[in-house]
């Protein structure tokens, strides 16, 4: 497997745009992804039980023709707990997507990032629709589906199944309201790979928590979380099947191609000065090692520490404690970056200027040792800053 | 019941005292409560794994004993995670305090809260000891027993059980690390009521689910927490017995004096500029009520949102979609003070100029109603501000 240069567009068969329509003041805000033919469609969904309006719209679509041939998405409003009228826009966002391509409507998915609350611009959509291309500027879809983020997030990755170069590429934001069980953002794959969408939907739920799942920015899941990928087949490489050394080989790709958007999202949490990696090992078994390595993450008291380059880790300790895993904490191993600081369970000395090396850096690695057993696993979050509190603050306003 | 002037040594037959020993620089840093006689106790501990060396002593004590006659607290180092030497430590804390006072050890209560990780100085242990006297400087206790906090927090009640006028009072400490499931911070309660152990501990249990177990202000569970009441009998009132109006009426009085100490907690959050109180109505089960009205309270988005006085109620429906309770999302009405922003799930125009007014206010009510059932509850917390980042990100340096 390679990273190579690109976007979402890179895979064969798929092009993309992104434009200012309108719905933010004056940054690009509407943009779609689409595939010449209906590709293969894998999908997860928010867990909150408020589920905006284009995800209710999307779900049934994609359970209905199990294939999707584009994706328009806005950002800047959120079209979540609007009512029926907030269902009827997003149905008509969907409408007149296909309608303009040609297609059906179910072969459409839509979304929308912004604030909740607020009515779909429905004069603005249209409006950005009809200057909407195929064949578009595909850079910029990466940058129309932002929000409070600073950076765009893609990745694009090759590899060879036999002698046939699948391409897959990913396109992810979600800054704020970033939290645990399923798609705290949004984020887009697409693949050239000859796929159904069943053994896609598997290799999708099978390492969607272990990696979107397992960042978190403040703890919020927010209504309009949502996992979209499309396999066009347009390599013509042999169908991929479940249980295969390609399944395993696609699922290593997919992993991979998650788990870099999923830290580029942590890295640009609101506010966010650090990326923290949390390691949980010697764990009984993998749920309780996600748990305690994202409950790490996820502590106020850690984040700000780390904020303040602080190495505090008697708040790594407590949050390992209040995780929620039935463990034993007698035997607890805790390193900074590669200096320990509690040797089972009890404090060790550090020098405190090598420590200071380590606080200082932009990305924050933490590893905790249980030696109550084999499993492991890792979590990604952000530190908590001024900013993160200036950011939400005055959103609104 | 009369709110009355007063504070954790007015109930008959207890005093106190509180000093600066040198645990902290220069704030008074270390405590007592004695009794007369040895009272009846009742206590609740945290639910952290990692339970500090004080909190293991003290709750073998109470289970051996069943009495209690002094409780001693130092604040600035909460002998937490310190091992085995952290325990020998605390049970000399517990010795020498009864050691001076002429009692058993296990009559004695110890508390600390502060720095997790660091060992207690003894000798500023012993110097402190060595200065604290029965019926002391009685006020200054609430003082001694602060960390962050920036006001001391304590109420004082009477009430009359037949003739016999019987007094309360608490005092708490507590401003970061508070969050749920059990006494996420220090409080003592005092009373000079007849009552036994198991009834104590019984009204204790009873009331700590709505009360102290309500509060958030980071959503980190304390490896230190612990509540403890004392009633010493001194009143001479008729025995309280389980399951009599003397009962419900003495429920009253602790559930009054929780709250209200619970509410100081909140209210004092570190970084705090504004008390925020949820009530969620209409729900199917008093269980999911607390949850929805504490995961409102304690989301970082409606925190920042409140700091920031803006009415950004899509972070709270957002918060009620995933506290985890099995809602149905179609008929939620929101408030915020008493103006409506959302009605059977749809979002309502409110006067803008109101709205300011509910919003500069020091103390900000949100309810949520959502009309499929007659359980309620509230829940406590604050804003989340600048100041809270600082507090957290210097506090060791």
């Amino acid at each position: 497997m390679k990273v190579v240069e690109g976007n979402i567009a890179s895979p064969l068969g798929f092009s993309a745009d992104g434009l200012h329509a309108g719905f933010k003041k004056k940054k690009l805000d509407f943009g779609w992804i689409v595939s010449e033919v209906p590709a293969s469609v894998a999908g997860v969904y928010t867990t909150n039980k408020v589920i905006a309006a284009p995800l209710l719209v999307t779900k049934a679509s994609v359970q209905k023709e199990g294939k999707m041939q584009a994706i328009v998405v806005n950002s800047g409003v959120a079209n979540s707990c609007t009512g029926q009228k907030g269902l009827e826009d997003a149905k008509e966002m969907q409408a007149l997507t296909a309608t303009k391509l040609g297609i059906a409507p179910d072969l459409v998915g839509i979304a929308s990032t912004g604030v909740i609350g607020d009515f779909l611009p429905m004069a603005v959509l249209k409006k950005g629709l009809s200057k909407l291309v195929v064949n578009g500027n595909s850079h910029d879809f990466a940058k129309a589906i932002l929000t409070t983020d600073t950076k765009e997030k893609t990745i694009a990755v090759t590899d060879y199944f036999g002698k046939d170069e699948v391409t897959m590429a990913g396109v992810a934001k979600g800054s704020g309201m970033i939290h645990p069980n399923m798609a705290t953002m949004l984020a887009f794959i697409t693949c050239d790979a000859n796929i159904s969408s069943e053994t896609l939907q598997l290799a999708l739920s099978k390492n969607v928590e272990t990696t979107f799942n397992q960042i978190t920015i403040d703890g919020d899941t927010s209504t309009n979380d949502m996992v979209l990928v499309m396999a066009n087949g347009c390599t013509k490489n042999k169908e991929i099947l479940p249980e295969t050394p390609a399944f395993d080989q696609f699922c290593q790709m997919l992993s991979f191609v998650m788990t870099d958007l999923a830290k580029k999202i942590a890295q640009d949490g609101e506010g966010a000065t650090k990326l923290i990696e949390v390691k949980a090992e010697g764990v009984a078994n993998e749920l309780d090692a996600r748990m305690i390595a994202k409950t790490i993450v996820g502590s106020s008291l850690v984040k700000t520490a780390i904020f303040g380059e602080d190495p505090n880790w008697g708040r790594i300790i407590a949050a390992v404690g209040y995780a929620g895993a039935d463990i034993s904490v007698d035997q607890i191993d805790i390193s900074l970056g590669d200096i320990p600081v509690m040797v089972a369970s009890s404090p060790v000395d550090f020098d405190e200027e090598d420590m200071a090396d380590v606080m200082q850096a932009d990305t924050i690695r933490i590893s905790v040792n249980l030696h109550s057993g084999s499993s492991s696993a890792k979590a990604w979050g952000c530190d908590l800053s001024y900013d993160y509190v200036k950011i939400n603050a005055l959103y609104r306003t």
